[in-house]
């Protein structure tokens, strides 16, 4: 869809290219990543982020280790470094998982070459899955839109477009099919602190696109709420529990309170391989604590446009770091994913994915 | 109680020195106004903020008009100036109305006197009514904490401490009134975007008087308060209206329903001058809709620990800035007045203040 991509292996299997997203929205970097070592700091870092895209860019990390050795130690030691990067979104055990489960099996000769082979299949997989989601969500979107008979006013919460995911994006996507579509609309974005993905990554890759948009503090997703201002929320997710308990960005379960208490709308789009299914709810996911650094400081391009990171609060004040946040399944109206529409509960979720709610 | 004072009239009469807090945390700027025009901008700029401060400046601003023109013409003139700085506060047309009132009777030579008697006054009673505010609020804190056994996790939202008052603060209180009495607790500050009252103001005022306190991302309020890290919220007020509803800074909202989701008591601390009792419900508070270049762009200390802006969105974004959002009163467990606690309702308001409640 796009000729910028979030992320793009390079032909002879040496190295994926990415845009370095803590860079943007004022530069754009596309460093090239060749080892093992550089995937996992890209994750990290978050140069490379959001739940599908890591989960692809760590299938792509354990294969170029399996370049350099392919033994089952060294096989075992890359999975575990990958899963090491970051905790919380479910995908990246399930594309390292994926990975070296389709390999373990073979002679390590082949290993690094069936890898890439693999990898290379879960990007193609979420850019299909995400353009499924946009399918889904463009249906309710159009609906929508012919009850209100306006622009229609969609909020979102951090990054879940393009740059999250392999294409389209998940939240995104049905906000990128509808406006295809011609249907007309306009994006809240908040900004999400403390690393603003959604005034530095949305903002820009909507503005890349042509999506009219408007950036907002997140603290005033709930006045705009309150004031008939939004029409729908859609964001995404981390990791989904079986029940429909939603890791999300932190701040997500705020906005879902403020959009039940004035009954608007609220989605998650949930690519299959966010569903955790191994968990009950979400009582039990485990949500990231990362620097305080990114709350007492922020960077942004000064008067002279240089890069700049300013601090925010007194010298030597302390600071708390919770990267998610869970919102309950009763918030959420449907979770909206490659197969369909569903609500956010067991059930809901069974029915969809009949062979995966043995449980 | 402090010797760093918010605002302090100069003896003479011919100014007022005030802590300028766009400047905090980084840097104490005491500037001296001695016009109508000095105080006007410092309020519009926020160089001077806070409910009942920016009441009390108002007074002074109007004193210092009289002392150069104070016939009926310049009278009304410098009202109709000082009251068109912000609109939602309701205690800064209280304070201006309050002196002029005060003074519309007299001869023109004796009117700037009698205003500047009239704001020290409004001082004098700004300290007394949030001591009384301290000293009921304390009790709940004192309550909460023999509930819970461990040092009390009180959460607060923007900042309605000392600087944003004449002394104690409101919402803060009850705080530094229970640390002077021993009682152990600790403050999660909301940094409060978009302009950073919480990381900037609130974090700074309490590391001055020793209270202990973490930094937070406003979207991690709900995180926190789910995972019971949080005992109590209180916050302040910039107009309540006859009903209990409650316009604060924006992002009191979110806090609110969060807290009552989570069965979390939630307080506004509350000055008589901050009610309306002209406004039957909260759906009438005007709303301040301030610069987008408050969300686009921040300013902090750089490494070199030089003062800079920098902006944090793509270039030409847009941003929408509602300063202020409106807490029904139904989220609210009680308002804590100068007179006692009372429930967040035309009754409960009535009974403390019958004298008003003739509606």
């Amino acid at each position: 869809m796009t000729s910028l991509a979030s992320l793009s292996p390079l032909p002879d299997g040496s190295g994926v290219e990415i845009i370095d997203q803590t860079q943007l929205p004022h530069v754009l970097v596309r460093p090239t990543l060749r080892t093992l070592d550089e995937v996992a700091e890209a994750i990290r870092t978050m140069r490379v982020r959001g739940a599908p895209l890591i989960g692809a860019a760590a299938a792509f990390g354990l294969a170029l280790a399996l370049r350099r050795a392919a033994d089952d130690a060294a096989l075992q030691q890359a999975c575990a470094q990958l899963l090491a990067t970051r905790p919380t979104a479910v995908n990246l055990a399930w594309a390292v998982n994926r990975v070296a489960a389709r390999v373990r099996s073979l002679a390590a000769s082949e290993r690094a070459a069936a890898a890439w082979a693999e990898a290379e299949a879960i990007c193609r997989e979420d850019v299909e899955l995400n353009a499924a989601i946009g399918r889904h969500g463009m249906e309710l979107l159009n609906a929508l839109h012919v009850l209100r008979g306006r622009p229609l006013q969609v909020m979102t919460h951090c990054n879940a477009g393009w740059l999250a995911t392999l294409d389209w994006g998940t939240a995104l996507a049905p906000v990128y099919m509808a406006q295809a579509a011609g249907l007309p609309l306009h994006v809240w974005v908040s900004e999400t602190r403390p690393r603003n993905q959604g005034a530095a990554l949305t903002a820009w890759e909507l503005a890349q696109r042509g999506v009219p948009y408007t950036v907002i503090a997140d603290n005033a997703a709930g006045q705009l709420m309150r004031t008939g201002q939004v029409d729908v929320v859609i964001v995404g997710a981390d990791r989904v529990a079986a029940n429909g308990d939603v890791a999300n960005k932190i701040g997500t379960y705020l906005k879902a309170l403020a959009a039940h208490d004035n009954g608007i709308p609220f989605y998650v789009a949930v690519p299959g391989p966010t569903i955790d299914w191994t968990l009950a709810d979400g009582g039990a996911i485990p949500i990231e604590a990362r620097p305080a650094q990114e709350v007492t400081h922020i960077h942004g391009l000064d008067a002279a446009g240089r890069p700049t990171a300013v601090r925010l609060t007194p010298e030597g004040a302390g600071a708390c770091n919770p990267a998610f946040d869970v919102t309950p399944a009763r918030l959420i109206t449907g979770l909206i994913t490659e197969r369909g529409v569903c609500a956010a509960s067991r059930a809901g979720l069974a029915a969809l994915y009949p062979e995966q709610a043995h449980g």
